[in-house]
């Protein structure tokens, strides 16, 4: 059967001051359409049915996890004792699917990035997973670069497969976030792809893995794992936790795989990465974008958003105005990613707001 | 004895958030030193002694007006059923005073400016005492321009009096805010000084004024007076006011007066009329000035308030950000005068926020 493991660990700053030390951003309605982790369970259906939809979340985040809200079976919801990354999340994830469904397939996907459009992210994940069914092999879709972004990992494709007849190529490698000006290049060759972060793999061949290129991470997990469903197991995976290495999918097994296969996709994808990213989701260059309450008055570019009561902007340009709780941002779109600096000040200054 | 009289019924909207529907701008702690009203009366004090201290606001301001904390008697608050601008609130304080001490000198100022210099003040206006006792004129403070403001009205003096032994002038006239050009120019023949709103004169001759210049003023004031102390004297006050013309001393009496005098000062006047003109009365051209919990990272003069929580600012220059109650307002400093508009757009579209 096919599966869905939904990453949902992240602890991001970038959103202050919306997400804060305890509301991470995958638990935030940014794009009006509900949390991010709801749209991304609801993004999957019915292509994966509901009880194949698994949620890896830290135990800090659990009273944040309805199952109901989510619409999985509450079994589905996986808390991790402490954040190791994407690789041990999905690992985790991957052994428990196995267990009821030897034959799985797996799609992992992270729990707060946005897609414009979900039906036609359905079939290309359709397509992923017959893919990697078929061929044992990795399947990752890459998502065709609008632009030359510097905030996303790229993907290179050397030779189609099998002659193109899948619509899909083999992965020649996988690159860090770039400069501007490779990432310049990687958009005039044409063969490079923004890494969504989603893959599909079979969880035997997932499991494989783990245990070739992180074996730490395989012998925690399996010594605890063998006391699954029995008293004691929350407290030896809190002991496999704390003597894990922290690592993700991407740098712990991805870069070392072969024969990794991208398919080129185009469905709106953003991994809304900062304040910037979302007004670029949501809006147009030049275009206001508010939420909640919000009087813009000769303003260009802006985004605004409240939560309560009003926010008021006059002549101002390409500004983001955020009015959160008790706590108030104000910066220019394009410098959004130092917000995180700024939550380390309001945690050292003003420890309640941060 | 001289005598003060506070100037209290202004209903300004430039300073939303902090001033709202029920909360003017005399009522605000602007500078850090209390209500401006408070820091009216107390900058006064003891050049005119506390009895003397008289205070005229609207009736619907009287949940704000407490007279231990303004420090002067009880019955020296003046309530007025309405606004009528400052000639009738002035002819009413001035009525009251008049009938309490016949030969009484008033100097009205209004409630909401600030000033720097105190001490500087009080010596001006005792000297302004002084010169309107003995010559029975009307003497006004004006403000050597530090620059061509075009948010001020100007005084242009004429010859000096009495060749100059009193350190005042005859005043030639007065005039409206000028743009910008004039302003230059009226700097330029280092003849012109800022309308302080400030004056001395006896109470008599103020009587004797309005109703010469503004008969209508004179006879509702002095039907309703006849009551004074008696029952339904506030009805016959409210009918009073509901007939006269709205007018200020400077249009209605001031520019038709002959032989005013002005006494050039400096004591670090700012009628404080806009956000902008705060930062411009507490700090320099490029500095940040707050009030609150801040964070101001790579900022420069960034007016920045908040009456609770934390507001984060990043990478902007010339930046007014009020955060007050359920209201946050962002605009260019240059821009604070258009704050005005924002209220009505707030009392349109969000009544319970303006």
């Amino acid at each position: 059967m096919d599966h869905a493991v939904v990453m949902a660990g992240g602890s991001g700053k970038r959103f202050w001051p919306e997400s804060r030390m305890h509301r991470s951003k995958q638990f935030l309605d940014l794009t009006g359409g509900g949390p991010m982790i709801v749209e991304t369970v609801r993004r999957l259906l019915p292509l994966v049915p509901r009880k194949n939809v698994w949620v890896v979340a830290g135990e800090k985040d659990a009273p944040h996890l309805s199952a109901r809200a989510l619409g999985v079976p509450p079994g589905n919801i996986v808390l991790e004792p402490e954040g190791r990354n994407t690789a041990p999340a999905v690992a985790l994830a991957a052994a428990l699917i196995e267990a009821r469904d030897k034959d799985a397939v797996i799609a992992a996907t992270p729990a707060d990035h946005a897609v414009a459009d979900a039906a036609s992210f359905r079939a290309v994940l359709g397509k992923g997973f017959r893919l990697a069914r078929r061929t044992g092999r990795f399947v990752t879709l890459g998502i065709a670069p609008a632009h030359p972004a510097t905030g996303y990992g790229y993907i290179e494709r050397g030779d189609p497969y099998r002659e193109g007849r899948d619509g899909a190529y083999l992965v020649r490698r996988f690159t860090e976030k770039p400069d501007l000006k490779t990432a310049r290049r990687f958009l005039r060759t044409r063969r490079f792809y923004w890494n969504s972060g989603v893959f599909v793999v079979r969880a035997g061949t997932y499991r494989n893995r783990v245990a070739r290129f992180l074996p730490a991470v395989h012998r925690e997990l399996e010594r605890a794992l063998r006391d699954a469903g029995k008293r004691g197991f929350r407290d030896g995976l809190r002991r496999a936790y704390a003597r894990m290495p922290s690592v993700s999918v991407d740098y712990g097994i991805l870069e070392k795989e072969d024969g990794i296969l991208v398919i080129p996709s185009d469905f709106g994808w953003n991994d809304i990465g900062t304040w910037r990213s979302l007004h670029e989701f949501l809006g147009g260059a030049g275009e206001n974008v508010t939420a909640g309450k919000a009087i813009l008055e000769d303003t260009r570019g802006a985004l605004v958003r409240s939560d309560r009561g009003v926010v008021a902007v006059i002549g101002m340009e390409d500004v983001v105005v955020i009015r959160n709780g008790d706590a108030v941002l104000v910066c220019p779109r394009h410098r959004s990613e130092e917000v995180k600096g700024i939550v380390d000040e309001v945690e050292r200054r003003f420890p309640d707001l941060a």
